[in-house]
């Protein structure tokens, strides 16, 4: 790199003061540039600070400046370029042109390359039908509401300030939604996060001895974070058939004794499990015996309709258990804001965790987030939506009874997103999902980046709140037929 | 805690069907509730899942549902009570209420505690004077705009998904301002950050030795940053009266070989220094010499007057040279907007610790900032800026020459909010915060928050770009005259 190619930048001396005086001289400029000139530190055709711009640093008379630099140039290190500035002659014994070392590449992790967003299709491309994702439908959110909170905000000014914490009102109108649902909660022990996935990291990084036990599949994202975050992982096998060997795990928490079991307790994904009361409590009890923290994540209670819901993890062992929930996929996905519920003893090292990461949310958005909530927006919403779902879900289900040859099964989560299809072990799952694509629609069967050994479910999340009932049954036509050729 | 407390929920029971058949049968409902009643795990007094909810779960006629549990209240073990559905009874060698077992507390990191928001006074009450912060007068910053900006975005719907690297149009438009200061930079190597705590954050975590060099003092967030997640940390002393002994940093950087290097090229915080281009010259010297990575928070270039700057480390040393910098402070602090830029070896690796922490940002967020720059608003808006903090800090540097005694020293940084404040050693600086906050002037000299070791300075920052030139110079008057009460 030239310094002489770059136009307008100008390096950067320093000069220093005669401590005895109180302003800068001439002299202290014109030492200055002889310094750093006579060590070899300005590369010829480098341009000086201009004099109006060291007059204002220094606060001294513009005078003072253009008289030393004026100096400089009677000594034969400087030249004036009218309308340019004052840049450094080159000395005879040296190159014009200076080469500057390459610095050398920091050394970081190598991990899978991170997927990128697909590039747009043109309004009449025809959109693949995505049955493989863990999203709800963005025409099921309410949209025009959160923008009209949007609004209602921006009418007393941007928020200036943020908390660290997250906005007070939102906290504390949490924590009342949270009593409501029998887990007491105080509004000083909610900390706001950038939705849940944040929640988890600050959950990891605070934690004394990383070690971490959740369930085998596991969230994706979540399994990568752990492996960036070099944590040892402990997979608790799950299949959602059967549901949760508790012996099992019990052996294998004994064996790798985690600091913590981090669990979704409704809608687990990719499997779309929900765990039974009983095992909610057999957990518990494993830990207490076992001294080990538990992390429950609830975001799928707010997906269960009815207006009714079972207990959390959180409401039955109290407030030792760290608890997380999010609006994100039910609101608005790029609005990214959970939270984590701590009690006395965890908030702070969980704060300080949260606080190193991102130092806060955008105070715009946790306000915008308390107004809906607070105007009954999300309740109505959430009625509107889980009704919906509901729909989708017996939909699929029917479609699923009707279409699906021997062999293949699927679980009956009752409520959220997903529910999981076990393939007969014959079926290539590369190959399905290829040969899917190729007719438009999209499955997600990379086991891999579930599980953390060899699959115990050979199958996929079955996704039927992101696209219309039809546009799932003709997702579900074509899966049902490439399983029939391969299976008959 | 009694479940029989909670009003609303119910239990959630593990339902298995002969796989032999398609549907669910009475008979597997009440098989799964004597399982879990024999086994002891149904809690008497546990309401069981309400009839339409099962029916709507398992995709079944509402009478199996009600036959099955008709069926168990015969068998004597629920209980029907009207309109609230079926609950457990009590054997009659269980306890009625059931003692659940209390969780382990997740083991944390001890950290010391977070500051919280100071409580809000009164409108009338008097607001103390902020010598301390490293902020920018709330009055000084574009709310008015911004809001403008947002009602712009919301016209078109709240975005609804989001980009892990950020949104795109905003990636490009920084990556094309980068270019015209001479710093080559495509939009697909520009990661989108919470403010450039988030860069830090995640150029941290991405690193395959968890070890880094900064400035001693350092940033203090940082610092605690840098201590949470366990890194080995050398402090490089900057005097900000003197500059950078090479020599010194080199010795140290050759004895404790850190994977990167972190500094803060213009305006350091705490300090208020920037670097001369011939020390960032040396620094590409010594990265290419002892093999660690340099990574440059440029935050502060944007504040430099006169609508020009200086060469960027970056711009000297090339792409192997991580840089970041921030709307945040300039714009409005609780937006949390800030990027990296990286380059093609480097990209994924701090793409993948971005996404695992916090999946994304905010695209509203993203796309007002990006409305913001793009409209010109941001360039007019600095250049207000720079124009009155020019001012603020003549005055400054005239307030402190007419006022402080003998013994006093500060620097000059030319731009920036804060200029250090070197204080005779015999001034006990705890004592003197405590002072000047019974007098409504605050202060920040928690030097160990900053420094690594022995602090080699003995002062603080002084903010002058917070409070109005009036209110500095009333708190600098106060300042004054506690150091001549402690120095004559």
């Amino acid at each position: 790199m030239k310094l002489s190619t770059l136009k307008s930048p100008y390096i950067r001396l320093r000069i220093e003061r005669d401590q005895s005086v109180t302003d800068f001289s001439r002299l202290d400029i014109v030492k200055a540039v002889r310094r750093e000139f006579d060590s070899g530190c300005l590369p010829a055709g480098s341009r000086l600070p201009p004099v109006r711009m060291l007059q204002h640093q220094l606060g001294i008379a513009k005078n003072t400046v253009q008289a030393a630099y004026e100096e400089l140039v009677a000594q034969g290190i400087l030249e004036n370029r009218q309308r340019l500035g004052y840049f450094v002659l080159a000395p005879s014994n040296q190159r014009t042109v200076t080469k500057l070392a390459t610095p050398a590449i920091p050394v970081l992790l190598k991990v899978p390359a991170v997927p990128r967003p697909t590039s747009k299709r043109g309004r009449n491309a025809k959109q693949p039908i995505r049955l493989g994702s863990a999203f709800i439908d963005n025409d099921l959110l309410p949209a025009e509401r959160v923008a009209e909170c949007f609004r209602a905000v921006l009418k007393c000014g941007v928020p200036m300030d943020y908390d660290a914490q997250g906005f007070a009102p939102l906290r504390a109108l949490i924590a009342q939604r949270l009593e409501k649902r029998g887990i007491p909660a105080r509004a000083d022990d909610v900390i706001i996060t950038t939705g849940s996935q944040q929640a988890l990291d600050v959950v990891t990084r605070a934690l004394q001895k990383r070690s971490i036990a959740t369930e085998n599949p596991a969230y994706g994202i979540g399994k990568q974070l752990f492996e960036m975050n070099q944590m040892e992982v402990t997979g608790l096998p799950l299949n959602p058939f059967d549901g949760i060997d508790m012996k099992a795990w019990r052996k294998l928490l004994v064996l790798n004794r985690p600091s913590i079991v981090y669990i979704t307790t409704n809608f687990h994904n990719p499997t779309g499990y929900s765990y039974t009361t009983a095992e909610l409590m057999q957990l518990i009890e494993l830990s207490r015996e076992l001294q080990f923290g538990l992390v429950e994540d609830d975001w799928g209670s707010d997906m269960l309709s009815y207006s009714e819901f079972r207990p959390p993890l959180r409401a039955l062992g109290g407030d030792n258990v760290l608890y997380m929930n999010s609006f994100t996929k039910k609101v608005i996905p790029s609005l990214r804001l959970g939270y984590l519920l701590a009690n006395e003893t965890t908030r702070n090292s969980l704060l300080a965790a949260k606080r190193v990461a991102t130092l806060a949310n955008p105070t715009i958005v946790e306000a915008v987030v308390y107004e809906f909530v607070e105007r009954g927006y999300y309740d109505t919403h959430l009625r509107r939506l889980q009704a919906e779902l509901d729909t989708r879900y017996r939909q699929c289900l029917e479609t699923l009874t009707e279409l699906m040859p021997a062999g293949v099964r699927w679980t009956t989560p009752g409520g959220g997103p997903v529910l999981w299809l076990e393939i007969p072990r014959r079926v290539d799952l590369a190959s399905l999902t290829e040969r899917l694509k190729k007719k438009d629609v999209l499955l997600d069967a990379r086991l891999n980046e579930w599980f953390f050994s060899q699959p115990h479910l050979h199958g996929t999340r079955i996704n039927y709140a992101q696209e219309s009932i039809e546009r799932t049954r003709v997702g579900l036509e074509i899966l049902a037929q490439e399983l029939r050729n391969d299976l008959e």
